[in-house]
């Protein structure tokens, strides 16, 4: 999961994006409820975690109806990402209140897909017990 | 998960895991409703899709709930670790569906987050007319 | 809750008809699951319909979408119609497993709204504990 | 909750609450966003409108599922009153935005249950159209 400085590197790919994401979520825990967003969630727990996730997909959906009705329209498209990434975000904050990882998500999406090169990945990061 | 070097043609064994995904996702655009699931989305459109991320994020709710009661049962943890699959593949197919990429939403998380380093990341991906 | 046959009578409130549709789900509970769906739901237990309340919570959703951007449109004001119908039937379906009747909903809708003349049918009605 | 015998001008006592209710809603509209939660909602439109619906699903599912371990709870039993009241109120606060009643859809409930006495009924309410 290296990233290195040289501007000739590459950038990150998808999934380390994802994993710093959920260091900085993760370094929230027993954060200031009155500071930070995240460790507000912390503290109030797995119910309004889920709350959260329930209301993003249903803002998601809303977000995706207007740009179907609108296929053109660039704020339509922004609206959309910005649903997707608060239903994601909120999905991750379960996740880390919950012991899981962006890495289990990803390795069980490329499990099922049964893609090729990345079934080892899959098998070293899934979750346990999850192989026969 | 390291990066290689060259950034021009990232080698086949680059495991960007998401991006895959979304390219098997991408393959499925006018298959065979009657032999992929995917393509079947595609085929029945826009709504069938939400109603698939409003069902996912239901399951994955219930399961995460699972999951809160039973913190060391593995069976509740792969489950929820399935129920964010399902959730996060249903929401990359309406992307899909929709003209948006993964990386869009990636994006849109790192530069909410500001993520030093990953700055150049959201810049490079994030979606059009989001810049000052 | 009486409704004469006398054609000068007026016909079942909305409670009298929610509380008979609550009779013909209850009484599906032990139903065979192979011919009555109902007694389907009944069988496989509460994270069915749970999630059948998610799903059909997102359908409504949809349609209301769609109404909006037709307001005219008679089938899309059907449609909607159905879905709420769909959502209010399998919250009663979950609220019969779970030992709840449409008349425990109505009556904390009237106590909330404080209506005048109702607040005594709120008072009878109102789930065991609900009072100071 | 007898049904008094002039079909044309109910007495004041007539207890069809749900009418009522939507009655306090639709009294709502136009009114001080400043003062009332629901003419902020009518203010707002719709998509917030459809957002709580969405929330007060997931938190009915949440409560619900507390429901269903904890069966005998007294608290928990209240709390999905509570969470199932939210969620009709929403989903009648969007019907009114709407143009529906709560009769449309009681009235499909009572047509697709075949609820005999009933039928009159669900013919006399049920939207324009829904008639072979």
């Amino acid at each position: 999961m290296s990233n290195s400085a040289s501007p000739a590197t590459p950038p990150a790919d998808t999934l380390d994006v994802l994993l710093r994401v959920a260091q900085v979520i993760e370094s929230r825990k027993g954060g200031d409820p009155d500071k930070s967003y995240v460790a507000r969630l912390f503290h109030k727990g797995t119910d309004t975690m889920l709350k959260k996730v329930g209301e993003e997909a249903t803002e998601m959906v809303l977000a995706a109806k207007d740009l179907a009705h609108a296929p053109s329209d660039d704020a339509a498209r922004k609206a959309l990402v910005g649903e997707l990434a608060d239903l994601w975000f909120h999905s991750m904050v379960a996740m880390a209140h919950l012991g899981l990882s962006p890495e289990d998500v990803v390795a069980e999406l490329a499990r099922r897909e049964g893609l090729s090169g990345l079934e080892e990945f899959a098998r070293r990061t899934q979750p346990a017990g999850t192989q026969g």
